[in-house]
């Protein structure tokens, strides 16, 4: 069944469910609640992936995380001038998938695409396993169970969303504002006070493999960029906003990197006066939270703050899958069933899908987030890329005002995502990005693949044709008994309201029961005719199926109503029908007829 | 759907797979190699049992092992005297569950039915375990992966059992000769040479950890009635007898109780005579046959054979399972699913049921035949009890010439197997027998509640009653549709075919979408009037459902046709029709309309 395609629907990546899309729209400030905790929650993990890439070169090495945090904030700068255009080209959001089919054609959207599913599962077991390693700097019982602590997590939210959350931009107002100030104050206290006013966690031997190369250099600022991850949220979510959505969402995408660069450049100063290196049972962020509000409650409520945030920034995939997976089934590229994404059951199979694939990822790399870094920052670069070249592409073409300083712009935010894309890509290539190599390609070809079966059965559909006129003819109701009862009775008198001509058919083996029949058929008597046919195997569907078979040679439509007891509870289902619907089977797969089920409600 | 009970249908517990019943009738010796191997193979672990109980009391409590033996022959002698009875009184077969329902009452008989089911499962894990432990025997390298070498051989008797075998006494004949050569062979050439010839496997220490008690000796034996577990595949099977049928089986029955008497005799004297003491590494049958034979060929040949009969004897269980269910299933018992066992996918989801609580169960007891005898002798002695009581009733009952006689030596049969049954179910209650005593009663509950679910449907469905005059009325079919196709037109020819009246219903939330559909219906004019429903929720079920709701209030028969693309390749269905289940799943839990499916095959 083909429904046609609805119109299209482009989402934001903050979760809508069952209609609230009609129902609110957001202010600037309720945008960055909404849509921001994404982006902002990446300083968890980001500064930190610099300080472990530097160390390979020894403690000395870390002083550079100051200056490779200054070129990840130009590239901030960039990316959020570039996604304040973004925005004003595309008002109806969509993201780099919507962008590359719109600029770049279908081989690059495709790309897009691909690259999107690997980041939705990424931000999840990213921010989980970020999440579980706040949560154990704070409680370091924790420690020696991050991998249970995630999957426990992650149980937690598949569960949440399975019963479908009403997820809004005011439930997350507050866990925003409390990591925003959490992560302001301790730069601004630290700064204030000079000096840590306290160490956690335990030392670790440093020691130093290889020099401070310019590619160590280029692959610190790679994995720093992880800090970048989310910033393209506020793009994607354009149609949620209040009227004047375009300036809504650029002013809201500007107040986001203004705060995401303050954190970052403040952390990375924090980390060079106070010689911050990796310790033993704590995150680089629980060591610049200690350092700033020492080891009391503030510290244990930051650490707190800091998984919240990190859990809602996971949640956001569960509601951003979904509605990528429908625009890519309304392109023909998935299969049409998650076009359905409202519909329960379809919603359901996405978020149990998410899951296990989050599952199995977490456990590949046993919750250690720094091993994910350069597969979920390869994934999201992608995007950057695209998004950045599009608009290059857009500009060049369209050539309004300014176009060549804006394409000039876009062109090296473009060029500085893809460096750091390759350098990711190469130098991280044997550690764990081939899976990010494989798993792309393999998305890519899938959606080509169920594309093309679309486009065929369309052809074969004729859809766009006008079809022959349709038939007119006469129908053959064949209704297959088994005793005299009111399930019987029920069945055939929707027979005759159905067909022109109905029949019944019982199946035995045994002489002695289908005289019984016959004679309690005669007393009844319901003016249809029975057919016995004879099963000396005792079979009951391959009978049928050869009788409907028989009849399917005379020409006329043949339906077969099946008669089917539905018991009130859930519970009494395997009891019933079971025979229904290996018959209804069988001839689907064997005969060309219609195949009807008339329910017969029980009390029980 | 109750197509009512085909004949009653009474089948052998060795496999007989669709339709061959008819085909094939066994002599005497072709039924000794159906249905004895069961039973033979049980000296694979029966006087282990009883060494391993004996060994308690040290090895001079070995020398017991004879008397004991020679007990268990003599309640061997009257089983087989008893069920040569049980085959004159019973020849329709049917084992202990038809005996206990005609002669005890439904109690009984739910008893007999969920100790038959436990008794099925505990023939696989057991031959299962003893067939590793005997391969082991001969290759030492599979000592240490028991679990792993049965959980294999599960594996491949569940994949043979999933493609449906054609056993066949003709296959059977060959491995239960060699089995019987074998074994007689040991007890020959032993008895003859006088001595053992070569000694395998490691030194025990040996702890007595208690004196000779007559508890000891009841455990011992009652450990040792395992050797008899099987003694009633021939009862269960006289159908499959030539004839004259009673009188083959009672024959064969009697050469069963011959052979198994002898192996279990012989085996005791060579055990008293070497003083065979449990040994690591080797079974007490492995111990005998390098005693016989030596260690060259012979004994690997020997012990290949042995684990080739334990592995057919678990392959009874795949045969005699799904017999046993469909009995149940036919007394309302079990879903009337399982009625229909000859459909193939009814019988794999037996098939793999089966599997499954074997794996459950080896992995639980780590493949330890010895942990699993308690289990497997409880389950079978409570059908040989009711068997016996049942005959006991009968002769009280009927009173034939001679009785008082049979009757008692039916009560001896009765109280000894039950003496067995509860001395097992007491000393090993806590080692694991309080799981059968926890599974029996459960089954039987289970049974129980489904028999009154038939009963109150039978009820409530009017069988045996008059049902009232077949309702004869018109009759509207709704179509829904997505476009104008080769599908639309092919489903509405159908609904024409078989409506009154037809109307075709669009869903739709795009004005834009709603005027190029109509357009290009009137441009095709297919005679059918089309209803746009809006759905701002973009939900495609629930309006649909709806609309539905509004036409049952006209009281006329109505009829949801869902047209269904059927791709020509398997792997094609998930990207078709889920909008149908889907919509055909909504209608059916919420409306009572009549839900028809046509097909609409593609050349993909």
């Amino acid at each position: 069944m083909a429904y046609g395609l609805a119109r299209r629907e482009l989402r934001p990546r903050v979760p809508l469910r069952h209609g609230e899309g009609d129902k609110y729209h957001l202010t600037s400030v309720e945008g960055l609640a909404a849509l921001s905790l994404d982006a902002l929650s990446s300083v968890a993990y980001g500064p930190e992936a610099i300080v472990l890439v530097l160390i390979a070169a020894g403690t000395g090495a870390l002083s550079a995380t100051f200056p490779v945090t200054l070129v990840i904030a130009g590239l901030l700068a960039v990316l959020v001038v570039s996604y304040g255009q973004v925005i004003a080209v595309h008002p109806d959001g969509g993201g780099a998938y919507a962008v590359g089919k719109k600029d770049l054609g279908p081989t690059v959207s495709l790309l897009a695409a691909a690259s999107l599913v690997v980041d939705y599962v990424l931000t999840v077991t990213v921010s989980l396993a970020a999440g579980a390693a706040s949560l154990a700097s704070a409680f370091p019982v924790l420690g020696s169970h991050l991998l249970a602590v995630c999957l426990i997590g992650l149980a937690l939210l598949t569960a949440v969303n399975l019963r479908g959350v009403a997820e809004s931009a005011r439930v997350l107002m507050l866990p925003t504002a409390l990591f925003i100030v959490s992560i302001l104050g301790i730069v601004v206290l630290s700064l204030v006070r000079g000096h840590p006013v306290a160490v956690v966690g335990t030392d670790q031997p440093v020691h130093a493999t290889e020099a401070l190369s310019v590619l160590l250099l280029l692959k610190a600022f790679s994995s720093g960029c992880s800090a970048l991850t989310g910033v393209e949220a506020i793009a994607n979510g354009v149609p949620s906003f209040r009227e004047p959505r375009v300036k809504r969402a650029q002013h809201t995408e500007l107040m986001l990197g203004a705060l995401l660069g303050l954190m970052l450049i403040g952390m990375a100063l924090l980390i060079r006066r106070d010689h911050v290196a990796p310790r033993g049972g704590v995150t680089v962020l629980a060591q610049l939270t200690a350092g700033a509000y020492g080891t009391g409650w503030p510290y244990y409520a930051t650490n707190l703050i800091v998984t919240l945030a990190l859990a809602f920034a996971a949640n956001t995939s569960f509601g951003g899958l979904p509605v990528l997976m429908s625009l890519l089934a309304k392109d023909h590229r998935l299969p049409h069933l998650f076009g359905l994404r409202t519909e329960r059951p379809v919603y359901r199979w996405g978020v149990v899908t998410l899951a296990l694939l989050a599952a199995v990822l977490l456990i590949a790399v046993n919750a250690d987030t720094h091993r994910m870094i350069p597969l979920f920052a390869i994934g999201v670069f992608i995007g950057f890329t695209i998004s950045q070249i599009g608009l290059v592409r857009h500009w060049a073409v369209r050539r309004p005002h300014g176009w060549l300083r804006r394409a000039v712009l876009n062109g090296v935010g473009a060029v500085l995502t893809a460096v750091a894309g390759v350098v990711l890509l190469t130098t991280k290539f044997l550690a764990g990005a081939w899976v990010v190599v494989v798993a792309i390609p393999l998305l890519m070809l899938l959606f080509d693949r169920i594309q093309r079966y679309y486009t065929t059965v369309g052809r074969e559909l004729g859809l766009g044709e006008v079809p022959p006129p349709v038939r007119v003819g006469d129908s053959l109701v064949i209704v297959p008994v088994g005793e005299v009862s009111r399930l019987t009775q029920h069945a055939l008198s929707a027979a005759r309201a159905l067909g022109h001509e109905v029949v019944a058919v019982a199946v035995h083996s045994d002489p002695a029961k289908v005289r019984a029949l016959r004679e309690s058929w005669d007393r009844w008597n319901p003016g249809v005719r029975l057919d016995v046919v004879d099963s000396p195997q005792r079979s009951l569907v391959e009978p049928i199926v050869e009788y409907v078979q028989r009849a399917e040679e005379g020409g006329r439509q043949i339906a077969v109503l099946i008669p089917e007891v539905e018991p009130l509870h859930r519970r009494y289902q395997i009891l019933q029908n079971q025979r229904g619907l290996l018959l209804a089977a069988a001839l689907r797969a064997r005969t060309d007829v219609v195949v009807c089920v008339v329910p017969y409600r029980l009390s029980l």
